[in-house]
């Protein structure tokens, strides 16, 4: 697990604010890993409400399955993540372990199982001793803050090949009330879009009614999450949870066309975008970041396909990790995405280099200028595919023998 | 280029017969390469039937629009491929290199342009200079031969990152007549199914009429070229191309539903599985040639795409490379593949041991049986869905850092 930390890191962590409401602890369980926390446990105050959004694999965790069965209920007292053992792929045991830390859960917190929410990450397939939580979880919710330290440490204790804890917090004014969102992730391997990506639990004093909440994250997470990619394949046991305590000084905002609905919907949004990417700049083995533009798409679903065709493709991501503008691979990348394309209109940018055009090779395109700019950590792809006016934006990261490195090895 | 010979590669390569009708010489015309031979030319005799299959690409090359707008004519008197450069993405400029190149083997062969077929495999998007077969060609004409040598070399002429050359010859006795197929192909990266993938040409002296030479191919083609990948990206030069020159002493095969074709198909199909396991044992960087068997699915073509879920899951692939038993990451790829399937229901096997069944670990699996079995060199990796009849079974390669370095590096 000792990877260095990823280049792309931020250079600093921003300290988040404590959300009235909303109270962290984490501890060292014992899970899978030895010396290092690798269990979160929040507490969050009666009245708040929950939304999520989860994988759309075909097998799916028990946490999610669990999760997906107590969002229907609207309201949330206590979230357990554990990271070391993903609970996937573990049947009936499985299910019985989810129980077992709900139950242990609502007696720390003083609730209902139901209103308790459930996230475990790292291997697939061990049975999780659920039974290890026992003591733990009470012991949390006694110390439980909602300091700076507290929310870092939070970040920290779910990552698993994460060389970097991710936090994001924005403030947003609605009706002269200040609200806050907070939110943390962790990637790193296994990320793939359509769906939402990872682990990813947003907090916010905001007083949003579940059945929006739910409404402003799955089109926030469509922006934001599902637009990052490191190595197109899907977890069992992405889960995005959004947390509202109803805190803040403001009139509950209990429908979708509520004008105050849309200054938070794009402070969710832009807090989303700032988590998205930083699970691909931490990309397992990655050394550049790369956002990948698709313009003049007959619509933006096809955009979006013909993004992720490029920023999922192998011999794309090497040679970025390469440093060669190779816009041939882009061109093939167009060409097997299976959306409308036309090769004779297709024009290829790297940064603000225009290498082709109209289906060749751009006459006054630099391989010098082009050479310099790969050097750089954050490269910009754009393929203008000239047909009509669908958009989409993804980002990614190199493919580099580091990556093979780490998920050769990750289980051993 | 000098990359270290494939360990997967066979021991020894088969010398192939000679075929009446069919005639081959290869040359160094520098178009890329120094110090190697980068052009094959076949003469073939008056009366050869041509059948092919080409990429699906929506970015295809123009020698690939070029050999399909021929094939409608049915007859081929020549074919040349030229290694280093793809003619891809090169405009007008390419639509005129293959018209030149035609236009100066027709003149070698004493044929139509419309009866010579063009391939081009090497760099995307840099303009082919066609003049470079002026004299080369005709040159060729004067000395191919049939004999061992001159396959050997053609198989070696068309090699990109290729590490060995990969020929496969097969005979069948029809009506007490011998058939002889041989067959040349090259990979390695860059090998996607969904279509004929990378190049690889056929030639047999059995008298099939071009209709039923191509249904024929196309339903072959179905079941090996397109059942491989190494990186799961397409080429925009992918062309697989058969030629039959009806020299076996045998009546013409005219109908698709004649009896003797079902003995030809099967020798067919047999020659292509044998051609496209070579390809991914030479996938670039490939230290293990997997196998991925996926049963119980709803239906063969929903079992297919189970199956390059999991072949072109970088997970999977790194994995194998790591020489680890990780089904969890099969049972990620099994769950993202949007097909049909009941994770409570699902089977996984490494070889004839039994990882996990009915949604769990198998309480009898052995991890240091496993993981002896993942030292090997022969992979194979079964799911059974547990649903249906549907099966499929492709082939793919681990995924090692040497991909990345090859592909890191190609075009510099």
């Amino acid at each position: 697990m000792a990877h260095p930390v990823s280049p792309l890191a931020p250079k600093t962590h921003p300290d988040l604010p404590e959300i009235a409401g909303v109270r962290l602890a984490t501890a060292a369980a014992g899970i899978r890993y030895r010396g290092r926390t690798d269990v979160l446990y929040v507490g969050l105050d009666a009245g708040t409400s929950v939304a999520g959004v989860f994988t759309r694999s075909k097998c799916p965790s028990a946490p999610v399955d669990w999760c997906r069965a107590n969002l229907a209920g609207g309201s949330a007292r206590a979230l357990v993540v554990n990271s070391g053992n993903a609970n996937a792929f573990t049947g009936r045991k499985g299910a019985d372990a989810v129980t077992l830390t709900a139950d242990i859960a609502a007696r720390a917190a003083g609730c209902r199982p139901a209103e308790v929410f459930v996230a475990s990450t790292g291997v697939i397939g061990e049975p999780l001793d659920a039974t290890k939580f026992e003591g733990v979880l009470e012991e949390c919710a006694g110390r439980a803050t909602g300091d700076a330290a507290a929310w870092r440490a939070a970040a920290e204790a779910i990552m698993t090949t994460d060389t970097f804890p991710k936090l994001a917090t924005r403030t947003v004014e609605i009706d002269g009330a200040r609200v806050t969102i907070n939110g943390i992730a962790k990637g790193a391997g296994m990320i793939q879009p359509d769906m939402a990506t990872m682990l990813s639990f947003v907090f916010t004093d905001a007083p949003v009614a579940a059945p929006v909440l739910q409404a402003l994250l799955s089109a926030a997470t469509e922006r934001s999450f599902n637009c990052v990619t490191v190595d197109g394949d899907t977890s069992t046991s992405d889960t995005l949870i959004a947390f509202a305590t109803g805190k803040a000084a403001l009139a509950p905002i209990a429908q979708k066309d509520d004008p105050r609905a849309a200054a938070f919907a794009a402070a969710l949004e832009d807090l989303l975008v700032a988590l998205a990417q930083l699970v691909a700049k931490d990309g397992e083995g990655a050394r550049k970041f790369v956002t990948v533009r698709v313009r003049g798409a007959v619509d933006d679903a096809s955009a979006k396909r013909v993004a992720f065709s490029i920023a999922n493709s192998p011999l794309v991501k090497t040679a970025v990790a390469g440093e060669d503008a190779n816009w041939g691979r882009v061109v093939m990348a167009v060409g097997k995405a299976g959306e409308p394309a036309d090769r004779d209109r297709l024009s290829i940018s790297f940064g603000d280099i225009r290498v082709a055009h109209e289906g060749a090779r751009d006459p006054a395109y630099s391989e010098e200028a082009t050479s310099a700019y790969m050097k750089g950590e954050d490269i910009l792809i754009t393929a203008d595919l000239g047909l009509g006016a669908g958009e989409a934006r993804v980002w990614t990261c190199d493919l580099t023998k580091a990556y093979v490195e780490i998920n050769g090895d990750y289980r051993s």
